[in-house]
């Protein structure tokens, strides 16, 4: 399938890598590939995009549009920062219809460390991004585990945790459970509903936060019990 | 040991009426005990707290100051909104030293539900109150999960899941760490460090309300696993 990834950081990179893997087509979309290839210094995973770029040769690197227009399923997998402007730039009218699958989390790190929520409580990210692109088919998922666990459940207590979605259509919900499933082998994916849930899920990553200082890595989930 | 327990909600009960089974001299606080005992409507819980007193004879539901006052370790269970006109009464005096379990959340009911958070991201209700009781050791824990489950992990699970706490005083998140197994059986508590952790704490309860009306009842708790 025709997929969509904006965002070069890691968890573009790990979603791109992963859906191209398993045999998709996807083009993984930057404000300016050129200068986000020529970059010299590493990524938060210690590589620099050139060299990612190097080991995942089918995936291209494209303005955002580009990779929006290509695509049938997208991933905002942006900064949460620079999420809304650089779905403006992916344009609307490639967001139509589509379903667009949220990663970003509303981090405001203007603060200093731990960041705090740039929008939280009352609204969230997601719902912001719903309201701007109305036509585009919003979800909300991965956004409550770090990069290599989103397309690799496995790493962490054999896969037995739990990934969340949320969003108002319940067609594009249903692709997203399935495609977390078959594409990075998620086996505990629970529906929460619609969009408003994305509060939730995002007010869960300041606690995702604290467990990552506590724990001292970022390879950890929860799993809802009962 | 002298335990006080501020509220008579479900919550209050479920921990009055376990720490004092366990053999504990337990006193409760209200606002106005008599006109507590005296209510005929039905509590959360179903039960009016008359009868739970009936039930619950060695508890002594007495007003807050009485019961902080003979407390060595104060539990607040009251709502959020009253927590802090509820600890003002129990008496600055009474809460010097003390190790002070908040389980209180800063749920807001006044836009309907869901609840919304009436303080969050960059401040808390745990660090509200430890602004409020500098004297206090202010340590937050057991806001994750339902009263039932607090005082009776194993009752979803096998006791298999995770509670957190936070505080500023090693002290204290020792004492508490200790008496949440040793008191309620709890095998995972995972320490967060100091009180700033409340935030994440609290956040949570949104993604906890979703789960609840998810899931469709409140037995249900959260595993980290790594």
């Amino acid at each position: 399938m025709n997929m969509g990834v904006l965002g070069t950081g890691m968890v573009g990179r790990a979603i791109a890598g992963k859906l191209a893997s398993n045999g998709h087509d996807v083009k993984m979309g930057s404000r300016d590939p050129e200068a986000a290839l020529a970059r010299t210094e590493p990524g938060n995973d210690g590589t620099m995009l050139a060299d990612w770029k190097a080991a995942n040769r089918d995936v291209a690197i494209v303005p955002f549009a580009a990779a929006a227009d290509h695509a049938k399923i997208i991933f905002n997998a942006t900064s949460g920062s620079g999420a809304m402007d650089a779905l403006v730039s992916a344009g609307e009218q490639n967001l139509a219809g589509k379903v667009l699958i949220n990663v970003s989390n509303p981090l405001d790190f203007s603060k200093g460390m731990p960041p705090s929520l740039f929008v939280s409580n009352t609204d969230s990210l997601a719902e912001q991004i719903q309201q701007r692109f109305p036509e585009a088919k919003v979800v909300e998922s991965l956004n409550t585990v770090n990069a290599a666990i989103m397309v690799h459940p496995s790493a962490v207590a054999d896969g037995d945790h739990t990934m969340f979605l949320c969003g108002n259509d319940d067609d594009a919900r249903s692709t997203v459970a399935l495609l977390l499933n078959e594409e990075f082998g998620w086996r505990n994916v629970l529906d929460l509903g619609d969009l408003t849930a994305a509060r939730a899920l995002e007010m869960y990553v300041p606690l995702w936060v604290r467990l990552f200082a506590t724990l001292g890595n970022p390879m950890f989930s929860v799993k809802v019990v009962s």
